[in-house]
């Protein structure tokens, strides 16, 4: 129903079983509740949904009988058969069988003949262009897994309807994989653990989309950030500051405004001028560049910055740490020669690279590399100027070509002021987002004016490369989160280490353990609580710490502690200075 | 003139002689400018200033034959001698004399007899109320020091006027000692040196009161926000991160809005809601702590931040990094039960005493303590709760009595919420102005409806003790500047050591010595530029280097550098181990 002018013959079997899949469902739900009303039902990735109109609400635990039901057709294995019917007689039939939203869709069909499908004998039928399998034996394995509302059209303006999603694979074991790998997910997502884990939280009256890190959440952050920071500095990257509001005008000049205005938030209003919250950190890069003089001597010039920046997002879009309406990210503006683009790409990829594998992160594996092209006849989406383009792509395939990471081109995906080098990073559903990006650009220098003499001083225009390390830090905690499960390597847990006297009688000594560990810069909690050692073991286990100290009286004798790595890994008695030498390079190596 | 609604009896003598040497100012300008319109002459801070309208524009280097006239005066030493006319008469006569901003004045004076002031016979006369010194010969030693525009009665929409500024002290010795005084605060000017340096710029389009670091001054800023927020961990503050926006009801909640409408910025509409730019911490942070129930065990609670704020301040107001439109304060919020506020307000002002040692900033001297207190006649001004205020303000008077630092108390300074201590630094001129504070606050508590439970499991509601350890990163760089003159000590030198080859032969060795020095955290940088080595050295010293490092064949064969330190003081040469183990105990002693 949802597929329309699009080739059918091209659709591929498992889309086709989906949609028969969704058929299956609405023909369930008829059986018991026989004045619903049919929206559309599509295929969708891993499955298919299909919207209702119920004359009164259903709950998840109804969806068990649909299932069943749907279940009981697969085995019946109905044949599915297309019909046509002239316009006239299929609004008779709707009409007859009450189904309204078919009919408003059908007034959208321009065909003077209708495509029906039926299953069975006329068991169900329904207005679709399919295709579908031969029969519902063909469908594999299925899962009904949730309701949701859905607008009827999107529109937030027409009603309501009930959305039912399920899950369909060609096999039964696929479906299993897939739904262990949704259990994994769900254990993993960062929204559920940031909360168990007291990383960050969100306030009604701050604002959607605006987190507030606390302060276990704020140490991560806090490591990450300077990590990153220090790591560029030692790459020859120069950290600078700059205000997070700026007058309109710098983003009339830099072409984002009004370009870009839809992510922007509406402006400030200060005496008689407007300011805005930065949506990039770009132009205010370039203001610091040239503010002086440049010459060849002093490129490439790395600036660099933590730059909270601010993009407007629908509310409904709005999603833990990944979409959010501030973030700060690991930014910078490469000012060179054209000569050292080259050079500096590789180093800029050699940084994320780098950081990629202090997280644990392997190319091919985990990421592999997208070379972002434009389209030299698409003139309105892509700044004219085919010998730069054809320049700037050709450095970037070079470079490409040179490392040994898995990449691949994808036509029309550049900025619009050059191509681009993109990391696709997989998560856990093996589902591939932009982590982290490297731009090649050759049009903002010329809106920025932007100059160097060369060595016959001469002016010249430099090129920018605008990349990110690390990207946001909002995104790669959320992302950091995932992979780990909550349990961050060493470097970065928030508490490294709990101390657990097994009685009053050691709480001096635990103490003293705990207070040495700290002044040694190791982030230890003392947990004296007056609970049993078993309730704290298991709090400090649910808490994901790296190390659980545990000191009874043979410890205090022999100036050790009872050392338990996070999942019950008991390690045995370490004597205090040895523990010590043992964390601090385990911190050090961020291992 | 100026003076109205004053007691002239209790105006002390110097003020007097200020005003005098105005008229003397007056009488001047018009031997050379007979046709000037008169303004207003009053005395001010270690001088006075006079307000003409001139019929042709004057410059500064008019002032040299006023002044020379203006100590003819005083050598004339002519007589003040005061007399009354009646409205209509003085009337008469200031039309005569075509002085129309002294008739305007004139309107505004009520009495039926007004004032005049004659020097000498009738040299000069001016409508006055006094009081003046006796003779022009008791005006002591006065200097005019620059012209300025200003608007009549300070009013945008009346004519501009020039202003002419002039010191004037009792003994010639104490007007030289200023004239130092103000020479030696503008050579360590932060807005002069922060140019020279390349500390920080302004843009045009980035606006005004929003600097932006370049890659030196944020190295400053950097090392500065680490230390601190290092040291507050190490006594156990816990840092955030919270957004610099929040919905316009949060600050409802907190009353700030609309008490402290006129600080804050115009609203930023997202969808249907009003977000804005935050001018306080408090409510993030006690959104914070209200996220979950709080127990007696985790008080005190100490959230810190280095928080973004954004505060109005009129255009003419701003004024290099001390007034900005936007800072970044090194915030916390203490929150505590009302037993542990005097202990909490010791540690607070530990880590400032602390903080400002490490700086090389000594109590009594540089800085003392100021008991700002409430009036609790005025139920207007401060929360009305005589109880609240009697407590707190005796927590603040026990707290200072027990500390080494001299103090007073200043009725009417406190914040709405309650008393505070506040630390008045005095800088170069000897101004105090108020750096950090530590406030009490017995009413956040109620608005946001704080709670923790007591040790019996009852609902209590703690205080909150507000407090800056270093104040905003802008102002205590500006004072930095100033302090040490722009000569960084070596922990906070955006460049520790410069590397200077004496020719091309030693480059190299200068290259590695620099790379040695890098890789050990030292920063280093290499001038091996094609100048001389004076040229160089020079330039080392102006941009206030605290260490060059010569290197010639002699150092490379006994692998040292010659070590100068700023100021032209040699040290010799030193072997590269050696240095650098002196560098980093200096950089690690904060010295």
């Amino acid at each position: 129903m949802a597929i329309s002018n699009v080739n059918i013959d091209n659709i591929p079997e498992i889309e086709k079983m989906r949609h028969t899949a969704s058929h299956i469902l609405a023909q369930a739900v008829l059986k018991y509740y026989p004045d619903a009303k049919l929206g559309i039902g599509p295929a969708i990735e891993d499955g298919f949904y299909y919207d209702f109109e119920f004359s009164e609400p259903i709950y998840e635990e109804d969806l068990e009988k649909i299932e069943k039901e749907m279940k009981k057709i697969i085995d019946d294995n109905l044949p599915l058969t297309q019909s046509y019917m002239k316009r006239k007689d299929a609004e008779k039939y709707l009409k007859e069988k009450d189904q309204k939203y078919k009919l408003e869709l059908l007034k959208d069909i321009p065909d003077k003949e209708l495509s029906f499908f039926a299953t069975g004998e006329d068991a169900f039928i329904d207005m679709c262009r399919g295709p579908h399998v031969q029969s519902t034996g063909r469908v594999g394995a299925i899962k009904l897994m949730s309701i949701a509302g859905a607008y009827w059209r999107g529109d937030e303006k027409k009603p309501m309807l009930t959305r039912i999603y399920g899950l369909a694979f060609k096999k039964k074991s696929e479906l299993t994989a897939h739904l262990e790998l949704l259990a994994e997910a769900e254990k993993r997502d960062h929204r559920v653990l940031g909360k168990e884990l007291g990383l960050f939280i969100y306030s009604d009256l701050v604002g959607k989309g605006l987190p507030l890190w606390t302060p276990k959440g704020a140490t991560i952050r806090r490591i990450l950030e300077r990590f990153i920071v220090d790591e560029e500095i030692k790459r020859g990257y120069q950290h600078v500051y700059t205000p997070d509001i700026a007058k309109i005008e710098l983003y009339k000049k830099s072409g984002h405004y009004p370009y870009y205005k839809d992510s922007m938030y509406s402006p400030i209003k200060v005496d008689d001028e407007e300011f805005m919250l930065r949506p990039m950190t770009c132009p205010h890069h370039f203001e610091i560049y040239s503010s002086q003089k440049r010459s060849y001597r002093e490129l490439p010039m790395r600036i660099a910055e933590l730059a909270k920046l601010y993009r407007y997002e629908k509310s409904g879009e709005l999603s833990g740490l990944i979409r959010v309406r501030s973030f700060c990210l690991a930014d910078a503006h490469i000012i060179a020669m054209p000569s050292q683009a080259e050079s500096e790409i590789h180093k800029a990829l050699d940084l994320i690279e780098f950081a990629a594998e202090t997280f644990g992160l392997q190319p091919n594996k985990d990421y592999r590399y997208r070379l972002s092209l434009g389209d030299r006849t698409n003139s309105e989406k892509y700044y004219k100027d085919d010998e730069s383009w054809e320049f700037a792509e050709n450095v970037l395939r070079d470079v490409l070509k040179e490392r040994k990471v898995e990449s691949y081109e994808a036509p029309g995906e550049a900025a619009f002021y050059g191509p681009k080098i993109d990391i696709q990073m997989r998560n856990i559903l093996g589902k591939e987002d932009t982590a982290f990006t490297v731009q090649y650009d050759f049009v903002m220098p010329k809106r920025f004016d932007l100059r160097y003499s060369d060595d016959n001083g001469e002016e010249k225009e430099p090129i920018v490369i605008h990349r990110s390390s690390i990207g946001a830090i909002e995104r790669i905690i959320a992302f950091l989160i995932e992979k780990y499960a909550g349990v961050f390597p060493l470097w970065l847990a928030p508490v490294q280490v709990k101390v657990l006297p097994i009685s009053d009688e050691q709480a001096e000594y635990a103490r003293k353990v705990t207070d040495r560990l700290i002044s040694e810069d190791i982030r230890a909690v003392l947990d004296d609580r007056n609970e049993t050692l078993q309730y704290r073991i298991r709090d400090g286990e649910v808490n994901k710490i790296p190390y659980l100290l545990i000191v009874g009286n043979k410890e205090i004798d022999t100036n050790t502690v009872s050392v338990r790595s996070h999942g019950s890994k008991e390690i045995g008695l370490m004597k205090v200075d040895e523990l010590i030498q043992s964390l601090q390079k385990e911190i050090e190596n961020r291992s």
